[in-house]
């Protein structure tokens, strides 16, 4: 029901915000990742926001960008994951690397986030992974500076690899156009965007 | 709860538009038709309503007229039909073309909706038929031009009649009367609501 | 929660009210006679709404009055009586006609309500009696005119008298004391009320 | 959701005040205490509340401070403890008093709030004397003028040594520290506080 909340940031908790609109104050849980990238109190924002409501429940999710609010949603439709879980996930891992780490099956990734086991993350593989599409893999790729890339060029080969393979391309067709278009220090995102094109 | 919401477009989706009103976006899920004839964002529009509250779910669903919002509301009293449904139908059927199907127990115009099977058809029209008023099947008939005339002049004449010993009109009066005032190319809908003038 | 509404008057129905504020057109369900005393549309009106909330049912019941509203909220308490029944007494019963009805027992004035029998009416009486304050008895007591006076003299004083003693006063205190001030076309309400200042 | 409200005040009963923001009364059931420490009808307030939803209710709790606030919603933590159990212990107690009653485990001042039995007392200190961050107990604490301190030399002392030890400090060092700079007339919270400064 509420798309987003526009006003001033009154407020700023560990684990909350507060939005001040029309002389309400709305406290919005969020992701730690979310409550630092904010201005300071009194600036005006928008929060992209989920209303949560349950039995004994009613209370407001929200991100600053649209694409973390649709990480946020896609991820509370995997059975076992709450929105804590969810939150967790978001202030790991960018959309972006999420949406890879699903889509090329990498739970090593997806478990550094607190709270995520082995399990769930498998389960939330087995579940989103047909639901990502190839516009949420590459429209959300932020160009990630080279310090961000903490894998080496082997693991970013197959990694993009096995990203495409899941996209539906056979292994040899992935293999000849990651290779050709390989560059030393690229990113597996931008590999994978740059593939897509060429494909 | 929320009978309407009045504010600017700031986001037209596939399944929902967002509104802003005192600073907060409201998502409104919508039909697509609706999407479609809303106006460019920045303007300013009038959504009507329906607040839908489940245990665990609280959404805005909205249209462009009230005579859709009726419609809405009246398919969702049917055992089985839920928003999805309803939507769908609002998709496909104008109000005045949805009374009409309903009154003359047309199902083959129902199922032309995505997702309406002929059960479900035939429970609307089952449910519905009742309750749908003379003012409803006309007050709300628009002037459709000929050329969205689909049905021969033979189909119009049996709709018509049809359709007005639905409203317990006997067969032969109705037969008297829609003959007496059949011209060609004129749509079910005018057909009707001239008869019910003039009975 | 939402303790009153204070906007302009968009439309009047059969069953509600639309009152915007803030953008937001909110429907709030009535009694007849508070949408026949309502001003016309474009009017500022303030509203004392019920917030009434179900698992599958977030809807507004509003007033022109506190007084109504506290009635409504009152009938609420009895069970089996719903907001279609306690709306009906208010279409049918001022409070303070109501609240004397309960206090004499009168379910010949409480089953006037349309959808109220007379299993309703005694379990409202059984309910309300003890809670319902001198105060409220009195205060809400508007001077009903004359021609409003359907009951007959003896009737009137039977009807203060009962009152009383519902109010714990002795039957011979409550005699007395009414017998003493009574007049000719004095309604029983004022009787009730001059005989609660004497007392 | 609702974090806090801020409006003019427009009505004070004993049990809720209504705060009018955006033309809406928002009617919020508070402690006596904050009703009586509120300004006049029409003065501007910034009301600290929680959204209190359950599957037939959606009602306002609110107060004049956060601290009071975040006792309340400490105590709806406790099993069996409802809104109006925890309204009485804060129309009771000041939160620093809460605070230091649950710390030194003092149920004596816990039952003084009305409906708050010795069972619920010591289930509310068992439940909450893990979660009192050593900030709560001292940053809330008011300067209390000496007539609020109702207690004798020797409870104060001993007060505070429990206090302490709760908090985790052994018993000799407590009361050493206790001892070293406990002056005539001090309260419990300024002998804790400052014993704390300098542990």
């Amino acid at each position: 029901m509420f798309a987003y909340i526009k006003g001033t940031v009154e407020e700023k908790n560990n684990d909350s915000i507060i939005v001040e609109a029309g002389g309400i104050g709305y406290r919005i849980f969020t992701a730690l990742s979310t409550i630092n990238n904010m201005g300071q109190n009194g600036t005006t924002v928008k929060i992209y926001t989920h209303y949560y409501v349950r039995e004994d429940i009613a209370v407001l999710y929200g991100f600053g960008t649209v694409e973390e609010l649709t990480m946020f949603e896609m991820l509370l439709t995997v059975s076992g994951v709450g929105p804590k879980a969810a939150i967790s996930m978001i202030s790991t891992l960018s959309p972006s690397r999420f949406y890879l780490a699903v889509v090329s099956q990498d739970t090593k990734s997806l478990t550094k986030a607190p709270g995520i086991g082995m399990k769930m993350a498998q389960r939330i593989i087995l579940d989103l992974k047909d639901k990502i599409s190839k516009e949420q893999l590459t429209s959300s790729i932020p160009m990630t500076s080279p310090e961000n890339n903490e894998v080496t060029g082997d693991s970013v080969l197959s990694e993009a690899v096995s990203a495409l393979m899941v996209l539906g391309y056979g292994s040899a067709e992935a293999s000849s156009t990651i290779s050709g278009i390989y560059e030393k220090g690229i990113s597996v995102e931008e590999l994978v965007k740059k593939a897509l094109k060429s494909l």
